[in-house]
Protein backbone atom coordinates (compact mmCIF):
# COMPACT_ATOMS: atom_id res chain seq x y z
CA UNK A 1 0.00 0.00 0.00
CA UNK A 2 1.56 3.23 -0.98
CA UNK A 3 2.29 5.90 1.88
CA UNK A 4 0.10 8.97 2.08
CA UNK A 5 1.80 12.04 2.78
CA UNK A 6 0.16 14.47 4.10
CA UNK A 7 0.49 17.61 2.05
CA UNK A 8 1.43 21.47 3.69
CA UNK A 9 1.70 20.31 7.59
CA UNK A 10 1.69 23.82 8.46
CA UNK A 11 5.25 23.55 10.44
CA UNK A 12 6.62 22.19 7.61
CA UNK A 13 6.04 24.83 5.40
CA UNK A 14 7.12 27.09 7.97
CA UNK A 15 10.04 25.36 7.60
CA UNK A 16 10.87 25.25 3.78
CA UNK A 17 9.58 28.78 3.66
CA UNK A 18 12.15 30.47 6.11
CA UNK A 19 14.75 28.09 3.83
CA UNK A 20 12.87 29.92 0.55
CA UNK A 21 13.51 33.29 2.57
CA UNK A 22 17.02 32.81 3.52
CA UNK A 23 17.61 31.65 -0.37
CA UNK A 24 16.06 34.62 -1.84
CA UNK A 25 18.17 37.16 0.66
CA UNK A 26 21.44 35.49 -0.14
CA UNK A 27 20.37 35.11 -4.10
CA UNK A 28 19.83 38.90 -4.05
CA UNK A 29 22.52 39.92 -1.76
CA UNK A 30 25.02 37.69 -3.99
CA UNK A 31 26.30 35.61 -0.39
CA UNK A 32 27.52 32.76 -2.40
CA UNK A 33 28.17 30.67 0.52
CA UNK A 34 24.69 30.69 1.77
CA UNK A 35 23.82 29.97 -1.61
CA UNK A 36 26.18 27.05 -2.36
CA UNK A 37 24.89 25.85 1.27
CA UNK A 38 21.69 25.56 0.93
CA UNK A 39 21.97 23.54 -2.90
CA UNK A 40 23.05 19.87 -2.26
CA UNK A 41 26.42 18.91 -2.40
CA UNK A 42 25.97 15.90 -4.78
CA UNK A 43 26.56 15.31 -8.12
CA UNK A 44 22.71 14.63 -8.72
CA UNK A 45 22.13 18.16 -8.03
CA UNK A 46 20.81 20.21 -11.36
CA UNK A 47 19.87 24.04 -12.13
CA UNK A 48 18.48 25.39 -15.21
CA UNK A 49 19.19 28.68 -14.87
CA UNK A 50 18.33 31.46 -17.55
CA UNK A 51 20.81 30.83 -19.70
CA UNK A 52 22.93 27.87 -18.63
CA UNK A 53 22.36 24.38 -17.83
CA UNK A 54 24.36 23.16 -14.52
CA UNK A 55 25.22 19.73 -13.84
CA UNK A 56 25.88 18.65 -10.09
CA UNK A 57 26.72 21.03 -7.20
CA UNK A 58 30.22 21.44 -8.70
CA UNK A 59 29.19 23.23 -11.68
CA UNK A 60 26.93 25.31 -10.03
CA UNK A 61 29.51 26.77 -7.75
CA UNK A 62 32.05 27.20 -10.29
CA UNK A 63 29.20 29.07 -11.93
CA UNK A 64 28.32 30.88 -8.93
CA UNK A 65 31.63 32.51 -8.43
CA UNK A 66 32.21 33.25 -12.26
CA UNK A 67 29.31 34.86 -12.02
CA UNK A 68 30.10 38.26 -12.13
CA UNK A 69 26.75 39.92 -10.54
CA UNK A 70 26.47 42.59 -7.01
CA UNK A 71 23.16 42.77 -5.39
CA UNK A 72 19.90 43.53 -7.03
CA UNK A 73 16.33 43.00 -6.58
CA UNK A 74 13.66 41.74 -7.16
CA UNK A 75 10.10 41.32 -6.47
CA UNK A 76 8.27 38.25 -5.94
CA UNK A 77 4.62 37.96 -7.31
CA UNK A 78 3.45 34.41 -6.38
CA UNK A 79 4.92 32.42 -4.22
CA UNK A 80 3.81 28.73 -3.87
CA UNK A 81 4.94 26.28 -1.44
CA UNK A 82 3.88 22.97 -1.31
CA UNK A 83 5.10 20.40 1.22
CA UNK A 84 4.56 15.88 1.02
CA UNK A 85 4.89 14.66 3.98
CA UNK A 86 7.74 16.15 6.06
CA UNK A 87 11.15 15.58 4.27
CA UNK A 88 9.91 16.99 0.55
CA UNK A 89 8.96 20.30 -0.92
CA UNK A 90 8.50 22.48 -3.82
CA UNK A 91 8.67 25.81 -4.27
CA UNK A 92 7.51 27.94 -7.28
CA UNK A 93 7.86 31.45 -7.79
CA UNK A 94 7.16 34.39 -10.35
CA UNK A 95 9.46 37.34 -9.90
CA UNK A 96 10.14 40.37 -11.31
CA UNK A 97 13.57 41.92 -11.71
CA UNK A 98 14.28 45.73 -11.34
CA UNK A 99 15.10 47.35 -14.37
CA UNK A 100 14.15 44.26 -16.15
CA UNK A 101 11.04 43.78 -18.41
CA UNK A 102 10.35 39.83 -18.48
CA UNK A 103 8.51 38.45 -16.04
CA UNK A 104 10.71 35.26 -14.67
CA UNK A 105 10.09 31.95 -13.29
CA UNK A 106 11.58 30.00 -10.77
CA UNK A 107 10.97 26.09 -9.37
CA UNK A 108 12.73 24.54 -6.53
CA UNK A 109 12.15 20.78 -5.28
CA UNK A 110 14.04 20.38 -1.89
CA UNK A 111 14.68 17.58 0.26
CA UNK A 112 15.69 17.40 4.36
CA UNK A 113 19.08 15.73 4.33
CA UNK A 114 20.70 15.14 7.82
CA UNK A 115 22.14 18.54 7.45
CA UNK A 116 18.71 20.53 6.86
CA UNK A 117 16.97 21.33 4.03
CA UNK A 118 18.38 21.37 1.02
CA UNK A 119 17.60 22.22 -2.97
CA UNK A 120 18.22 19.63 -5.24
CA UNK A 121 16.82 20.82 -8.14
CA UNK A 122 16.28 24.35 -9.85
CA UNK A 123 14.64 25.53 -12.78
CA UNK A 124 14.92 29.82 -13.70
CA UNK A 125 13.37 30.77 -16.58
CA UNK A 126 11.75 33.76 -18.49
CA UNK A 127 8.01 33.67 -19.29
CA UNK A 128 8.38 33.42 -23.22
CA UNK A 129 6.28 33.53 -26.60
CA UNK A 130 4.34 30.04 -26.86
CA UNK A 131 6.68 27.85 -29.36
CA UNK B 1 17.84 12.47 13.66
CA UNK B 2 16.36 12.83 9.97
CA UNK B 3 15.96 10.44 7.71
CA UNK B 4 18.45 9.82 4.87
CA UNK B 5 16.97 8.79 1.62
CA UNK B 6 18.67 6.33 -0.40
CA UNK B 7 19.64 7.65 -3.35
CA UNK B 8 18.81 6.27 -7.12
CA UNK B 9 17.38 2.56 -5.48
CA UNK B 10 17.45 0.71 -9.21
CA UNK B 11 14.25 -0.30 -9.13
CA UNK B 12 12.69 3.22 -8.00
CA UNK B 13 14.78 4.60 -10.97
CA UNK B 14 13.57 2.35 -13.34
CA UNK B 15 9.52 3.39 -12.34
CA UNK B 16 9.85 7.16 -12.53
CA UNK B 17 11.90 6.21 -15.90
CA UNK B 18 8.69 4.35 -17.00
CA UNK B 19 6.33 7.33 -15.97
CA UNK B 20 8.88 9.66 -17.66
CA UNK B 21 8.67 7.52 -21.02
CA UNK B 22 5.22 7.48 -20.89
CA UNK B 23 4.40 11.32 -20.51
CA UNK B 24 7.26 11.91 -23.35
CA UNK B 25 5.66 9.58 -25.39
CA UNK B 26 1.54 11.06 -24.47
CA UNK B 27 3.36 14.17 -25.06
CA UNK B 28 4.54 14.25 -28.37
CA UNK B 29 1.38 12.29 -29.63
CA UNK B 30 -1.00 15.30 -27.81
CA UNK B 31 -2.35 12.31 -26.08
CA UNK B 32 -4.10 14.81 -23.40
CA UNK B 33 -6.05 12.15 -21.14
CA UNK B 34 -2.70 10.64 -20.57
CA UNK B 35 -1.24 13.77 -19.70
CA UNK B 36 -3.91 14.84 -17.41
CA UNK B 37 -3.67 11.22 -15.79
CA UNK B 38 0.00 11.91 -15.00
CA UNK B 39 -0.51 15.57 -13.64
CA UNK B 40 -1.35 15.42 -10.00
CA UNK B 41 -5.30 15.62 -9.31
CA UNK B 42 -4.45 18.96 -7.21
CA UNK B 43 -4.97 22.58 -6.69
CA UNK B 44 -1.70 22.73 -5.75
CA UNK B 45 -0.12 21.31 -8.68
CA UNK B 46 1.96 23.58 -11.16
CA UNK B 47 3.34 23.99 -14.08
CA UNK B 48 5.73 26.85 -15.72
CA UNK B 49 4.83 26.32 -19.63
CA UNK B 50 7.35 28.40 -22.13
CA UNK B 51 4.96 30.83 -22.27
CA UNK B 52 2.14 30.60 -19.53
CA UNK B 53 2.07 29.92 -15.85
CA UNK B 54 -0.50 27.14 -14.67
CA UNK B 55 -1.94 26.86 -11.03
CA UNK B 56 -3.62 23.69 -9.87
CA UNK B 57 -4.29 20.85 -11.95
CA UNK B 58 -7.86 22.19 -13.48
CA UNK B 59 -5.83 25.43 -15.01
CA UNK B 60 -3.70 22.76 -16.62
CA UNK B 61 -5.90 20.50 -17.95
CA UNK B 62 -7.99 23.86 -19.84
CA UNK B 63 -5.02 24.54 -21.40
CA UNK B 64 -4.24 21.33 -22.45
CA UNK B 65 -7.82 21.19 -24.22
CA UNK B 66 -8.00 24.75 -25.50
CA UNK B 67 -3.78 24.05 -26.93
CA UNK B 68 -3.92 23.82 -30.87
CA UNK B 69 -1.07 21.52 -30.96
CA UNK B 70 -0.97 17.99 -32.63
CA UNK B 71 1.70 15.74 -32.63
CA UNK B 72 5.25 16.85 -32.92
CA UNK B 73 8.83 15.54 -32.81
CA UNK B 74 11.31 16.43 -30.24
CA UNK B 75 14.65 14.72 -29.01
CA UNK B 76 15.64 14.21 -25.75
CA UNK B 77 19.47 15.42 -25.13
CA UNK B 78 20.38 14.96 -21.92
CA UNK B 79 17.77 13.26 -19.46
CA UNK B 80 18.43 13.08 -15.26
CA UNK B 81 16.47 11.04 -13.48
CA UNK B 82 16.94 11.15 -9.43
CA UNK B 83 15.26 9.18 -6.79
CA UNK B 84 15.04 10.37 -2.93
CA UNK B 85 13.80 7.34 -1.16
CA UNK B 86 11.36 5.65 -2.96
CA UNK B 87 8.54 8.01 -3.72
CA UNK B 88 10.01 11.24 -4.56
CA UNK B 89 12.14 11.95 -7.89
CA UNK B 90 13.26 14.51 -10.20
CA UNK B 91 13.64 14.47 -13.98
CA UNK B 92 15.18 16.88 -15.87
CA UNK B 93 15.93 16.76 -19.75
CA UNK B 94 17.33 18.99 -22.32
CA UNK B 95 15.54 18.53 -25.83
CA UNK B 96 15.28 20.08 -28.84
CA UNK B 97 11.99 19.92 -30.91
CA UNK B 98 12.05 19.43 -34.78
CA UNK B 99 11.93 22.67 -36.76
CA UNK B 100 13.13 24.95 -33.95
CA UNK B 101 16.35 26.18 -33.23
CA UNK B 102 16.73 27.21 -29.26
CA UNK B 103 16.88 24.31 -26.69
CA UNK B 104 14.65 23.53 -24.05
CA UNK B 105 14.50 22.13 -20.46
CA UNK B 106 12.20 20.24 -18.66
CA UNK B 107 11.72 19.76 -14.63
CA UNK B 108 9.74 17.06 -13.48
CA UNK B 109 9.00 16.87 -9.42
CA UNK B 110 7.09 13.02 -8.98
CA UNK B 111 5.59 12.20 -5.89
CA UNK B 112 4.47 7.92 -5.62
CA UNK B 113 0.63 8.67 -4.64
CA UNK B 114 -1.95 5.66 -4.26
CA UNK B 115 -3.06 5.78 -7.81
CA UNK B 116 0.74 6.11 -8.93
CA UNK B 117 3.43 8.56 -9.71
CA UNK B 118 2.45 11.73 -10.52
CA UNK B 119 4.09 15.02 -11.74
CA UNK B 120 3.16 17.39 -8.87
CA UNK B 121 5.37 20.26 -10.51
CA UNK B 122 6.74 21.10 -13.82
CA UNK B 123 8.89 23.87 -15.12
CA UNK B 124 9.60 24.22 -19.38
CA UNK B 125 11.37 26.80 -20.76
CA UNK B 126 14.41 27.61 -23.68
CA UNK B 127 17.42 28.33 -22.65
CA UNK B 128 18.26 31.93 -23.57
CA UNK B 129 20.48 34.69 -23.26
CA UNK B 130 21.76 35.38 -19.50
CA UNK B 131 20.25 38.85 -17.96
Amino acid sequence: MPEVYPINIPEIVAEVQGVFDRYEAALTANDVPVLEELFWNAPETTRYGVGENLYGSDEISTFRHARETGPFKRALMRTTITTYGRDFATANTEYQREGHERTGRETKTLLRTPDGWRIVSAHVSLLGETV
